[in-house]
């Protein structure tokens, strides 16, 4: 599979109103996620490891209770990438249904 | 339930070899985790998961693909005790039986 190329996290942002920018010259998208406890946080979690192993592509992110902390890039790529727009999508609409 | 009292990191390290300290004055105790991929780490944190909602005492983790970095303490004791030595205990038991 041929890996997308990096538009930077600058052009990523204008399409994920909710994501920030990396501090730190890094060239990644972060979110952080809270939730109603950890049953929630961590079956958002499993949704979203679910879906980095049919993109292979994963997140790093760190978790307590109900807290998640996600940062984004494509180390292939030295950036952010279409891919990490498609899994940035892809989790904003599991805690969207999370929250419901 | 009753909480456990306050053990220390010193006292529960006596007992998790593969245990270290958590450095910065905090009482609290930590290790990395490394699988094979990210199926494995994932894998491995859901066994925790599981077992972080019986004990409902949760682990601060950090993940980035095959690797998860722990940290455990108690919040309600602040620092660690038992309960935290009992799930590092269940997470070196499962990290041996991934490594299988």
């Amino acid at each position: 599979m041929t890996r997308p190329a990096k538009i930077g996290a600058e052009a990523a942002l204008r399409q994920l109103p909710d994501w920030t920018a990396v501090e730190g010259g890094r060239d990644a998208i972060a979110r952080t996620f809270r939730f109603a406890d950890f049953n929630a946080a961590f079956g958002f979690m499993t949704r979203v490891a679910l879906m980095a192993e049919k993109l292979d592509h994963h997140p790093e992110w760190f978790n307590v209770y109900n807290r998640v902390e996600v940062t984004l890039a494509t180390h292939d790529a030295d950036g952010v990438t279409e891919l990490d727009v498609k899994l940035a999508r892809f989790m904003d609409a599991c805690a969207k249904e999370a929250a419901k």
